[in-house]
């Protein structure tokens, strides 16, 4: 068993991940969160919402998972977002058709349907089950589909990322941060997208979950005010040019502006950001990288994009988070769409004075040949501008009842005014940093599992952070006997009060009941024994290094609270047991 | 504008709920929570996760929310989760057919479509909208449907309700805690149906958030052993009985199950469980009651069943949480369905010793009939009872490789042993807490909305619990000036890195930022004013009151962590200020 199996079991045996469905055959690429599972996807989110919800200031919301087809029309999911398929004639099993020519052709991502089907064809490939000839090359549109209500007139789609939903409320959180930039919304929540033949556990699922931030910006201005408290922090880059020498460079973020390394402040600030949250939730500094999308991998419309990627076992470098400059594509879109105005009015900090040629209508002149009408004509002529004059050198108005009149130019002057502008309406630029959670939840575990040998055996340990750690202390009573049972509830219900996640476990020896919890990574055990009766004190043992202290009764809980915070060493906890033997 | 009104135009203008998808028309059934409504909502989880699975060591698990058809064909939601509809011949409209019969027929749940149809016709009942005739009554099932990968061969559904993820995950649960009862499970997720014409805001929505738990419990056993917590808590009950009379009838839980109005102290303790919850939240106790379904409502296999029902303004009595006994309902149903054994082995305290008679082959008469196959023919034979006899008086067996080989009784003897029984396999009962998070919070809006009057104009004022307050503090400079909004910035750095949720505002008068504070919940107001920069105080606003107390600026951190976590008296917590007027 290499680490990968090692990780995949432990994970299904201990309650961490289930694969889906199992009593009804299972289905590819869905997993369940079991009950230690799902504590500590809840507390990665957790720790993401402190970075971005509570620290950054970000309006967290929730929107549907479903949405309506204009949403999908102008993201372009709709027409865009689909994989190639063929099917075989025979056996009619189902195929990503560009991975059945990826030892012919290096980019078959490049190649249209037709291309690809004619590659398959000329290189006579056949079914990879049964050797039967292939059907033509379709477009599989990857979003789940349904219908919203009956008449199956209305479709729905489940949302392939949660960032729509924040752009589509553009309008309404403008006017909630009281129409000023930068501002930003984040969702965490679930996405879906219906993968053709899912594989590789929680890496490629079709329900998976993501936390995602918008960040709007003004985008004549990307310096970022917090910069200053990043600007120092090294990290290694895997810049465009690094990728070329096959090397990350090590440098600070400040430099990585100031080389043009990284596109701009804002953006590096939200990778520093980024980096910041993955080592705080267990992913090892060692296996982690931030990689820029190359140039032509990036999408056309972005002005720069870093992934963070992380190194696991078999799988290799996979991405778990992108953050990239999307520009303005996003809101322009959905304006476009929506017929509905997705800008901001920026103000000047000094008003602006501009000269302007205007229309100014010969009142003289329109007065006899209007009569009643003639101000109405004057009104619109005035709104115009010289450049509106048709070819034909005549004006083109509408009045309000609809009727349309032309208006020779022989009927104005020009005339050129002063006007003071202040401010102007933009369209924010949007920064986005995309969490795929379960990713960095299985990294997280594949990061944390080690194993040593203690007397006589393999000791599997999950060395997960105690701010993730699904049971934060497992309370054992060294024996299943009512006086140390009592104990041992007392502790646990006041540990509980506390609002921290205890496990009570009774059955079997201690040793066993030690290894079941360092192998799903609770930082610490409190053990009650014979002395506790006798003296008042309890041990409280570390996963990591497995040596135990004492210390008295009524101090366990402080004491632990204490170590979980990370505000007190071990060592200095309590007096060290020496005969501790497991 | 009544108060319904009134509480729904301030969820939207403020950003708690926003009716979803408005840039492109809108769709019914559904909700986006915004700024203010996605954290009080993600509070009130976090109180019920504080409630359910810290406090009571329920585990959290988090499925899918497709589903494959196995599930739904066992659940009954395939066939029975569906609503009578009638379409207009003319233009098309579609109708619950129950609904235009509603006048007519008092139940009209119970008759058949074809019922409802005669119902129709013989009324001469057209079209609501245009006085067309209307179709055939049809079923039309309120699942979500969709198709899992390409093919169309695998359909998927959006799930009904979040209980199923917990039911198809019995064996693992059951492994998890150690193959004995009882335990628990629960999930806090979407789950969605295709209401025909959903109206009432979020208390009918299509995706909604449930919360439920589902308690495996010991049939032959209901007490719980935490029933004395609850024993002497005093509450309403709207008994089957009560409701004959019309007036609920307060007592004690353990008066309750003592008469027999409750089923048991298992099903007593999770009313009452539910009842501190949602006082912890915020619904007021004088419009909250518990109903008991009654006998002609309640579910065939439901032993007993509870709602939580609430009174809002307009809407009148609305179910927000359902409690309920299932019995072994949905794992008997799972079980038949998946062909897998759903139950524990119970161990007996004491082994049971019992007779038995037992079939004993004779070989001597087997062996020259059978030759080399005598044993294993005594060994199928060993493993039957008398009672498998057939009427022909034969035992019919079938040997490994299928052959049927009858045997006559004359071949055997019987015996009658003793044997001893140490456990037998049971199939638990279910009881069953179903909370309607959406419901829920709307409920804490309409609940917590106050209307009174300062010198001048009407305020309005949600009276939030601070522990669910989507904004717990807001940090006010007085005006916006450099020196009053560097210390303001630091107070709210520091609040924020306790994990805080803070609110910062310069903009307006402070009058008029107490009163958007008020209208949002926010329970304590900081103002940053010259006395600050003289004295180092600063004042902290009480919403309910609007009273305000001068502190010592380096102390108010550390006396908003106490105030919000009520653990000190707004007026022990600093020197009254007079002259405050708003």
């Amino acid at each position: 068993m290499d680490k990968y199996d090692k990780v995949t079991e432990l994970a299904k045996r201990r309650g961490f991940l289930w694969p889906a469905f199992e009593l009804y055959g299972g289905a590819a690429g869905f997993y369940d969160y079991g009950p230690l599972g799902a504590p500590l996807k809840r507390r990665i989110e957790d720790i993401w919402r402190q970075f971005f919800v509570i620290q950054e200031g970000f309006a967290e919301i929730e929107a549907p998972t479903i949405g309506v087809e204009g949403i999908f029309q102008a993201s372009g999911h709709l027409s865009g977002f689909s994989d190639p398929l063929t099917a075989c004639k025979e056996c009619k099993e189902i195929y990503r058709a560009d991975h059945l020519i990826k030892h012919i052709v290096e980019v078959p991502d490049a190649l249209s349907n037709e291309e690809i089907y004619r590659t398959i064809k000329e290189n006579e490939i056949g079914c990879p089950e049964c050797g039967g000839e292939l059907s033509e090359v379709y477009e599989f549109n990857l979003m789940f589909k349904t219908m919203i209500g009956p008449g199956g007139k209305t479709p729905g789609y489940l949302r392939p990322e949660t960032a729509q939903g924040m752009f589509i409320n553009f309008p309404r959180l403008l006017r909630h941060f009281r129409d000023s930039l930068p501002f930003a919304a984040v969702q965490i929540g679930k996405s879906f997208r219906n993968e053709i033949s899912p594989r590789q556990g929680v890496i490629r699922l079709r329900e998976f979950t993501q936390a995602e931030a918008e960040i709007f910006i003004d985008p004549r201005d990307k310096s970022h005010p917090r910069f200053a408290e990043v600007k120092d922090m090294r990290m290694r880059f895997y810049s465009q040019e690094a990728q070329e020498k096959g090397v990350e460079e090590e440098m600070t973020f400040g430099e990585a502006v100031e080389r043009g390394i990284v596109a701009h402040e804002t953006l590096a600030y939200y990778v520093a950001r980024t980096y910041q949250f993955l080592l705080a939730v267990g992913i090892a500094p060692d296996k982690l990288r931030f990689r820029q999308h190359k140039s032509d991998e990036m999408a056309h419309y972005a002005a720069d994009c870093w992934d963070a990627e992380v190194l696991l076992d078999r799988l290799g470098w996979i991405e778990i988070v992108g953050v990239a400059d999307r520009t303005d594509y996003d809101l322009k879109a959905h304006a476009t769409q929506s017929k509905v105005k997705l800008s901001v009015f920026v103000h000047y900090d000094q008003p602006v004075k501009r000269e302007r040629l205007m229309v100014k209508p010969d009142m003289k002149a329109l007065g006899p040949r209007f009569k009643g009408k003639a101000k109405a004509v004057a009104d619109c002529l005035k709104a115009l501008s010289p450049e509106d004059r048709h070819s034909d050198n005549k004006f083109h108005i509408m009045m309000d009842d609809g009727e349309e009149i032309e208006i020779d130019s022989s009927l104005v002057s020009f005339e050129t005014i002063e006007e003071e502008i202040r401010g102007e309406e933009i369209v924010p630029h949007v920064v986005e940093p995309s969490f795929g959670i379960d990713r960095i939840l299985y990294t997280v575990l594949d990061h944390s599992y080690y194993e040593d040998s203690t007397d006589d055996e393999i000791r599997a340990v999950l060395r997960l952070k105690p701010a993730v750690a699904p049971i934060e202390v497992a309370v054992l009573p060294l024996m299943d006997r009512e006086e140390l049972v009592s104990d041992a509830r007392k502790i646990q219900e006041e540990l509980r009060g506390l609002g921290m996640r205890v496990d009570y476990d009774t059955s079997g020896s201690i040793g066993r009941r030690y290894r079941r919890n360092d192998e799903v990574g609770t930082p610490y055990e409190i053990t009650v024994d014979y002395e506790t009766l006798e003296q008042g004190t309890v041990t409280i043992r570390d996963r990591d290094s497995m040596k135990q202290i004492r210390v008295p009764k009524w101090q366990v809980v402080e004491k632990l609270r204490a170590l979980l915070d990370g505000c007190l060493r071990f060592e200095e906890a309590g007096d060290p047991v020496q005969s501790a033997k497991e």
